[in-house]
C-alpha cells in the first residue's frame, strides 16, 4: 500500500503551507523530471534555510488522514503488510509512532553535516512494481493500493490493483482498477480481492 | 528474523505440555523428515480430538520470551522489520496483538469442516532464505536473526547473519556467525551489523 495520500498527507504541500513557500508546493505535475523536482525543492529548502529538523518538526505536527490508523490496523491483522512509497524514511519518521511502526520500503534523503537536506538516494528505480513482484516471486498472492501516477505500474503488477480516492486526471487516464472514496469501501474492495 | 525460539517459545512444545501428549513434543531432531514429522503431529491432534480452536485457546494463554515485545520494538523503530518463519499464520495468530502487527512471511495450515488440521501448505521451500535473497534484489542491506537449522540458510544468506540462543548443537555445527544470548547483546550486534 501507499502512504501519501492513501494514509498520510502529501508531505511537501505540509511543508509548504506550514512554511509559507510556494515553490514548495510544485509536484512531477509541474515540473516533469523527478530529478530536476528534487533538486529545485533541496536547494529551496536551503534557500529558506530549513534544516530536516525543521522538516521534521513540521511533518510531526501533522495528522494521519482521518480513519487511516485505524483502516491500517485492519488491514494488518487479516494480511502480511508492506507499505511501499517512494518517500524518505527521514519524512516518515515522525509518522512511525501514530502509524504503529509498520514496514515500510522507501528510500534515503542525505542530511549533511548543518543539517540540510543535501541529497536524495534512491534505493532502485521502479521500486514499488519490483517489491510486488519479488512479492509474487515468494509465492504470495498480492494486493497493491494507490493514488497516483507512480503507483499504476505496482496496481499492474499485482494479482489485484486498487485505486484509493485518485485525482480526476489519474482516474481519467487509468480506467482497469475499481476505485475505493473511503477506507470503508477500501475493506470491500480488498476483501473481494482476497477471496477471489 | 525468526519467530520461534527468537521471540516466542516453541509452539508445539507448548501445545504438548498444555494437552500432556508426549507425541508433540517430536521435533525434526526426533523424526528426520519434515514431511513425515507434520503428517504426525496433524494425526496425533486428530486422534487426541485436539482442533484448531483448541490449540489457538493453548498459544492464546502462552506469552512471548521476556522482552521479546521491547526488542521488536526497538527494531522496527530503527528498520524495517520481516519476520520469517516456518511456522503457520493459523497459529500464529494468537500472537499477533502481543507482537504489535509485525510482518509475518510464513505458512499455511489447511483446516477441515470439523476444525481439525488436515494438511500443512508450504508457501515455497526454502522461503527465509529465498525471501532474504528478495530483499537483497530490492537493493536492501540484510540482517537475519535465526535460532536454528532451519535459520542457517538466510543467516548464509543474508549480508549478516546473527545466531540467537542457539542450541549446542547448532552452536558446534555452525561457526560463522556472531553469537548473542540476550536481547542486549542481540541489540549490540545488530547496531554493529547496519553500522558496517
Amino acid at each position: 500500500m501507499d502512504i501519501e495520500g492513501c494514509l498520510l498527507p502529501e508531505f511537501w504541500i505540509a511543508v509548504a503551507r506550514d512554511t509559507g513557500i510556494k515553490d514548495l508546493e510544485l509536484t512531477t505535475r509541474d515540473v516533469e523530471s523527478y530529478d530536476e523536482l528534487m533538486r529545485f525543492r533541496i536547494e529551496t529548502l536551503r534557500k529558506h534555510g530549513i534544516r530536516m529538523p525543521d522538516i521534521q518538526r513540521i511533518l510531526g505536527g501533522v495528522e494521519p488522514l482521518a480513519g487511516a490508523v485505524e483502516f491500517l490496523r485492519w488491514l494488518r491483522e487479516r494480511h502480511p503488510v508492506i507499505l511501499l512509497s517512494d518517500s524518505y524514511y527521514e519524512l516518515l519518521q515522525p509518522f512511525l509512532s501514530a502509524l504503529e511502526h509498520p514496514t515500510i520500503f522507501c528510500h534515503h534523503l542525505e542530511v549533511d553535516g548543518d543539517g540540510y537536506v543535501s541529497d536524495y538516494l534512491l534505493r532502485q528505480t521502479d521500486a514499488k512494481r519490483k517489491s510486488i513482484r519479488a512479492m509474487g516471486d515468494l509465492q504470495f498472492g498480492t494486493i497493491a493500493i494507490g493514488d497516483a501516477f507512480n503507483d499504476v505500474p505496482m496496481l499492474q503488477e499485482a494479482d489485484h490493483g486498487i485505486l484509493y480516492r485518485p485525482s480526476n486526471k489519474v482516474l481519467d487516464a487509468v480506467t482497469e482498477f475499481p476505485v475505493a472514496w473511503d477506507y470503508e469501501q477500501l475493506q470491500s474492495h480488498v476483501t473481494a480481492a482476497a477471496e477471489a
